[in-house]
């Protein structure tokens, strides 16, 4: 039987480092999760088991921890496009590296009016990330930065009405209701060498911003009017690509009780959710 | 074979709820989850299969949501007194009641400078719980508060040293570590009707105060210094238990690959843990 | 303030530990997790920072992993007792030591026909536990054996009727619904060397049996059943604790379908979910 | 600014349904988690908050549910496919529906030396997956089965050693260490209408059998020859993707306290791991 190969690729992932940055008595911290994968031509090492191709995955691991040391304390889109370059450059095997640096957000503990100099609470459940994909062939790299797993929630100017109807659908039309949804959102980025840190702000207000002010006919509508107004307001964002999980909370049923709930108590939930997605891109530069 | 029966009880955990005050176009949210256990004299439902004295944890769970619609917008304590008081006086059979509220907060997006009427993100990953236990024979309640699950890290002024050492000994004492620790604290009310939301913020902040000052020699030591700062500091507050699993990040070794590592790079880990645990309270009032 | 300090405990949770028994070509594993809890009088550490009474967490660590060679491949009961008389010799500051430890089942693989020599999967969702506490003043040691996080369900023979009703209640009486529900029980023996791996399986065999061929007239009425058959059927069992979260799955409603659903399709749900639980123990031994 | 649209799907996932079949005495339980996701155009629900073309994830549960009543108690593949033909049917604006089944088993209970009528404990971790995926404009659908979550682990014949090496590699040759990897593995079936339980079983013990029987040199090597025996010893599987996160257990360093450790006492670990993954096809039907 001949058998034809394709999409082979290993890495290692979940390497998890902390970099302290001290500045004389003002500390800096970055908590980040790394996970890299190569891709290649490793059909030796797939069919013979011949591992010539292969640097382990401990190997992987180890450079992570030990460019940390230098590239850590900066933007984490930089630090992901150095480790590209860097596994590249090292192992001849490789056709493209992809780099995922994941951060967790630690807040200085606000102590006596003001931000402490060393002590830190770990922020919100939300997740920056920065995705670099850095091919051996191209010279332009894909960079791609993100948020996830920030749970938004608004509670006026949210309806959905006027759907398609079929014979199982018992959902009441409502021009008023809970949008609960988990944001996740990726976009590309049409250049290099810009300030991460402030493009990854602005993108994140303008999503916020948008979510709250949005009169709201659909999680996709809302979803849609989201991607746009990130493309629109920061220039160097040119695909943006937006998940968001959502279930609206279910208003509970009183009546039984001799009761009357006008919109007071909610059950809210996280299974089963719909989920909505879409990729909205500038057509200039697609 | 002459059998004796203990601690039975029963109940309903995880009710989920979200509140929803309306003052006019500034909505708040309280996002809710209410757990209740009673007690009682439950030996005919076990023994015999005799449901007389049994309440069904299906009806537990409406009241949950029906008594929230009047008294889940103000203090969660209040909240949970209100259940376990409700529940003693409709169900004869009881001899007390638990009820656990815990609320995760949400908070306003802010949005062109200031904080939004009705548009919230999700807040941090700690989570206030109020603790309440009705008896049927005792006029007093027992009221608890609490936070559980904020991760809390300090970078200086940590150390562990002069411990006691045996043969499987290997760790190196240390002037500075980084001291990293999830902080789950609960304390018990000497009184009732206090504005519990004003206490509540008031040994969060103590409590966050002392971990980040503290000149800690272990993390005994600081859960002490914690514990004793919200009993000196916080008058209603008679006892205090503290639990803290911690894992100081690793140093990650970098001489293999020719590198220093001064004190920038750690490995974070959260298994395996030290767990550390204490009750402090007040000699006069126990 | 006079301040006054109890159930100070300090140890190591989460040791995970895998032990190899090579008996010529054909393996053994065993997949363990360890807990480790010191009590005793730890004032001056917490009180001062004092840490000669404080052995650190990290040589608990080293301790479970170095004794885990020549103790962890017999009965679990015997590495926990090993291990909470190995440190109150060690350590002279104890009162008393916890260890808890929990196996994870890995089942050979089955091939061409036979288990095979040295391969495993993982095997079900349920653990097995050891827990022993042992005090410096007392001879006998409490020792525990357990089974956590076994999923049940029986679909004939378990009603719920002839229950409380209060002002909430819309529950519906049932002669015939689905019990579904967590087995989470633990058992004390009343001497110790015993051939534990032994009664352990007739204890689970024992639950098991009972779960299926009890005519339920609530969980309550089953929880009590199971722990009385087991303190009747094996006797070195004293004492059993059961606690047994559960929810009825939900038949669903097809009528607005135009359709019957004469007990078919059913929505199963983890939350929220009632807890039941009892201590049954033989009077002569208590 | 102009702007394109694409990838845009929506959907409903984690419908949890159980259904039950009764045979006389003798019942059968399925328990099934159930993911659908459509894809069509969109745009105006998007672009404008127009929703005529959207039914609503709350119909996709509701005919879910509606559907199990009838078709869920046969192979999960039939139910998929039965799915995602009556969105296909229902809503003229979708192009394309994708339906994933994930059914995780329940065992019969074990009493009295047979397998028990109506009581079942839950089975593995493992989870069997089928997903189809049906276009308006094509006649063939996708269908693919798969298996997720399974722990595998083997003591002996798992080698690693002649890899490249760079500056970071620390790693020691080995020609024996224990290989431990989850196995996620998706297979695409080249024609439908065949009993699909039953390759099930052959692909799921095909790929166990390989795993304990391969002279492994690596995960990739093994990895490989997994899929290539289920593309060589099942007809009609045409294409094997495999997803294997692996961490080798560490041996335990037991010299700092005067012990040897030959083989017997290891750290697993789940955290960071490697990911090797790799699609195998026949070139026949490619």
């Amino acid at each position: 039987m001949s058998l034809s190969l394709s999409d082979s690729r290993y890495g290692r992932s979940g390497v998890r480092l902390l970099k302290l940055n001290r500045r004389g008595d003002r500390h800096e911290v970055r908590d980040l999760t790394v996970d890299v994968a190569f891709e290649g031509d490793f059909g030796a090492s797939l069919r013979e088991g011949d591992n010539r191709a292969i640097l382990p995955t401990d190997s992987i691991q180890n450079a992570v921890l030990a460019l940390a040391r230098d590239h850590a304390a900066g933007e984490i889109e930089e630090f992901a496009l150095e480790l590209a370059r860097h596994f590249l450059e090292q192992v001849e095997t490789l056709s493209r590296a992809r780099v995922r640096v994941t951060e967790q957000a630690w807040q200085r503990i606000e102590s006596h009016g003001r931000p402490h100099d060393h002590a830190f609470a770990r922020g919100g459940t939300d997740r920056r990330i920065a995705h670099v994909e850095q091919s051996r062939n191209e010279r332009a790299s894909l960079i791609e930065a993100g948020i996830e797993g920030l749970a938004l929630m608004k509670t006026r100017h949210a309806g959905f009405a006027g759907y398609l109807r079929d014979r199982y659908t018992t959902l009441a039309e409502t021009e008023e209701r809970i949008l609960a949804a988990e944001l996740n959102a990726h976009w590309r980025y049409g250049w290099a060498e810009i300030p991460y840190a402030v493009h990854y702000r602005q993108v994140r207000q303008v999503l916020l911003d948008t979510f709250a002010a949005h009169d709201s006919r659909s999680v996709q509508h809302t979803l849609y009017a989201m991607a746009r107004a990130a493309l629109e307001q920061v220039p160097p964002v040119v695909e943006v690509r937006l998940r968001l999980p959502s279930q609206p909370p279910k208003p509970v049923d009183l009546r039984p009780f001799g009761m009357e709930n006008t919109g007071e108590v909610f059950v809210p939930s996280e299974e089963p959710h719909g989920v909505m997605e879409a990729v909205v891109r500038r057509d200039d530069l697609a």
